[in-house]
């Protein structure tokens, strides 16, 4: 059985693994590099540039082992720079070493910009012309599919504009498959960026008619964030024709980064109406950035658009008010087509009517005027008032309205415990350890432990002391731990807010605490962790005798 | 003498205060709000819109407190809704309070979109014309400037252009001095946007020729990030020929966030010659913004256009290389435009020539290829591959290299410490407490202190220990302190990076540690920012001597 191959309407052309290794704090070990471009193919982007194999080893490294991905939908690109001044390709280690990567595809990057060409290489303008030309000739004779990436080509443009048509032309004449215009230091207003893209066109047309039977070129664009349009230039490139949108994924690269394609993709595909990636993958946008995010180590920004923890996150009480009326009334699209979801924050500016709406949730009897929903808004707010914040630690706030309930009572204490860190450390394997001693039903428990670091010593002999009561909490497992120095002025002595992820396998739940002690901050997290598991079980298991 | 009042050819309004708070994680306090508004100040926006005092009591004490803060550039407006369905603007307490406010300028917003009018506030869309038209004439008669926004603007336009298009008639018939366009939900493209700019600007200037004598009406943009499409959509409404720039200073705001000033601002003055500021004052944005995300407690987005730590931080080897041939190589504006620093990321990527340039600092005798540059990335890729991070930390990166150049030795060491974290607290003012046993030159010292926490009582003790040896020390302050856990999978077990600025009243430098445990973490940066100290102050004093 044979499927149709997906042909996009706009390419969509990943470099998270090349440009986006070039951001600060950004590595990838080539492990990681694996995980991203699976990650990326279960997203369905077009192209994947996965490393630059002449100047990096370790990116040779992963395209020996890249058969082992079976991608499915988007094919692996490598990088390198046209050939050496005086040297042959043949003759250019890099050139070679871009051709064993063995993908089908190579991405060529030149210089269209004179002074990068006599200044930065130091080269004349028709060595450069001749550099662009024999390397793009050497890898279309090896048989590759070549994208040019023309570098500061609008910079280029602006300085001489003939010379930066030159240089697309020798790509063009030498056989380049794409021609993509680079906009390398992200200086370029949207209305030079769409001249650019159109004068491209236009010379890839020309050159077409006077060569009959040659195939059509595909003209694309390469934006950076320096002035923070990197997504408007990519969106406005493709209203003036281009057909391939370079980025990354989440945003990563030099400087302020390159143009985010998880915020491009879903305004081509949902407000442009164009296909970029295969029918269903758009959904799974959102949870694939956190996923490269991840690998990545850093956060997603909250305030990204489309696929950010904040992009659908209402806080004014008006506007809580309003989208429960009309859904559209404050939300430009729903964010299930993204695969993200809208929250109300529950903050003292979010008003009654969000509170209780997620309050129901505890008991649906709630109502804007109960007395309980007053309570909890006080609460609320005289915690935040200590720096709690509840907006992303919805378990934490479960637990807060349960407490306001008639009738609640906590299943368990802790009375004492004594965290100890020493250096040298007594035991090779540890450097903390940890007592606790805690109170159930009227019967108390101590237990101890070792641990990598405080927190974890604390945590270890808090489930061992609790397990005797409740052995389901074996199965949690604290998937992710943030800390939050919230008033950093007071360095050392500042308080901390720590916010706690914890999964059993099927559920996953946040919690916070908030303190000057970070460990007594872990505490209250924990403890919240500990508590919104055991009553979930509790009220499961309730449910499921009825 | 009396100086002539600046006028510029755009006008910054910054929302920071009001639809700045709406975004996810901000709260200001008064005082809070009273320091923003200076900062705001300094800056020399024309406008700040600092509150909403019909609809928060903490505003209002706001506005009773303001005249305290002899703002020389800025003036601050209050902003409230029309009045309520059925009432008249005098019998609105909200209309009421937003004039007690007692500023010269009030900020209306109506609705322009039908669908708000009839399903969100439910009320007719004759009657929605007449709340617009009677709360601008009855802000005008009390003798205020009205700034009318015209929420929705763009979405109203989309439904029910004549609707959109005469609510905006009936402010300016009131005799609105400003009608600002708002696009609240963030979903339009830039196309729409300067033909809703365009469109306002001929009716207001068709309204002005019918009535003879009257004032010109400026047209403003307000613009939201739901597209990561804010700044070009601020940045092309001006091209269209608006004249007011609706933001918040960092981008904060409900949602993805409003359009980021610090961004916007840049690109007027510097790429189309627009005066928004008095002069000399776009040299102290970047300082201004961190600033003013400092009192919010946030950061500053690092990779934001402009302003962010690494808007001109150059990584790959290449970029750092061109940079030193030819500065605009791969920066599209100077970094002290706009007060920022240009950075060479020291990273395994980074190249030997940026390390090089960087350890010069400590010896200027190192070339890219003395031995101790080989060293010195040795090092650095080792201790990367653990998880150390240098980028942000130049005094441990000094460090590291003067650990690598012959006859270096350690002014001090730590023998031994011990921390204890205990609940309940034993004492009622520390929960932690710590004792160090500390080496110097042959000389051992003991000391112990309490703290807020473990890492405070730490801090304490070392310093206490090492004070008989440096009392200098004593002027030595914490300014901040960050911890970031470096892979989140393991949770408690997690490495964690701890990164500690430090003062001493006249420089400031920053110090790293990295360890599973988060004390064994603080430690190392503990002991880097007071060695760093040390040295600089016994190479001062060698200075003066010669």
């Amino acid at each position: 059985m044979s499927e149709k191959p997906f042909v996009p309407q706009i390419e969509i052309f990943d470099t998270t693994l090349r440009d986006g290794a070039q951001g600060e704090g950004i590595t990838f070990s080539v492990r990681d590099k694996m995980a991203v471009a699976q990650a990326l193919d279960e997203l369905g982007v077009a192209w994947i540039e996965a490393g630059n194999p002449g100047s990096n080893p370790k990116d040779l490294e992963f395209f020996k082992a890249a058969g082992q991905l079976g991608l499915t939908t988007s094919k692996l690109c490598a990088c390198g720079s046209t050939r050496k001044k005086g040297a042959t390709p043949s003759g250019d280690e890099s050139v070679l070493s871009l051709l064993q990567a063995g993908t089908e595809a190579v991405v060529l990057f030149g210089k269209s910009w004179d002074l990068h060409a006599t200044e930065v290489l130091r080269v004349s303008l028709a060595e450069n012309l001749a550099m662009i030309r024999e390397t793009v000739a050497f890898c279309k004779d090896a048989g590759r599919t070549v994208i040019y990436d023309a570098e500061h080509f609008f910079d280029g443009r602006r300085a001489n504009p003939g010379y930066a048509m030159a240089t697309l032309e020798a790509a063009l004449e030498a056989g380049a498959d794409r021609i993509v215009l680079c906009d390398t230091n992200g200086g370029s207003f949207p209305a030079e960026i769409q001249d650019g893209v159109r004068a491209a066109i236009a010379l890839a047309a020309e050159r077409a008619s006077r060569t009959p039977g040659s195939p059509a070129r595909i003209v694309g664009i390469h934006a950076h964030d320096d002035m923070g349009m990197a997504i408007a230039n990519s969106l406005l490139s493709v209203d003036a024709g281009a057909a391939q949108v370079q980025g990354t994924l989440v945003g990563f690269g030099e400087r302020c980064g390159n143009a985010a394609l998880a915020a491009i993709v879903p305004s081509l595909e949902l407000k442009r109406g164009l296909r970029c990636l295969p029918a269903g993958r758009l959904e799974r946008i959102s949870a694939l950035s956190r996923r490269v995010a991840e690998i990545a180590n850093v956060s997603i920004p909250e305030g990204m658009a489309y696929v950010g923890a904040r992009a659908f996150a209402h806080k004014a009480g008006m506007h809580a008010d309003g989208i429960l009326k009309v859904r559209a009334s404050f939300e430009h699209v729903d964010p299930a087509r993204v695969g993200n979801d809208r929250r109300f924050l529950m903050s003292e500016v979010g008003g009654r009517s969000a509170i209780a709406e997620r309050a129901r949730k505890v008991d649906p009897s709630i109502t804007k005027d109960s007395p309980v929903a007053a309570a909890v808004a006080a609460r609320l707010k005289s915690l935040e008032a200590e720096g709690w914040q509840f907006e992303g630690a919805d378990a934490s706030f479960e637990l807060l309205v349960r407490r306001e309930l008639d009738g609640y009572a906590p299943l368990f204490s802790i009375e004492r415990y004594r965290v100890v860190s020493e250096h040298p450390a007594p035991d090779a394997d540890s450097c903390s350890n940890a007592w606790v001693k805690v109170l159930v039903d009227g019967a108390t428990e101590m237990a101890a432990a070792e641990g990598d670091g405080p927190v974890n010593a604390l945590d270890k002999a808090l489930r061992r002391a609790l397990e005797r009561f409740y052995p389901e909490l074996s199965r949690v497992r604290l998937s992710d731990y943030k800390v939050r120095v919230i008033d950093g002025q007071d360095a050392t002595a500042a308080w901390v807010r720590v916010l706690i992820d914890s999964t059993d396998g099927t559920e996953a739940w946040t919690t916070v605490g908030v303190s000057t002690d970070i460990i007594d901050a872990s505490r209250a997290a924990l403890v919240d962790s500990i508590e919104y598991k055991l009553i979930r079980d509790m009220e499961r298991n309730a449910a499921e005798r009825r």
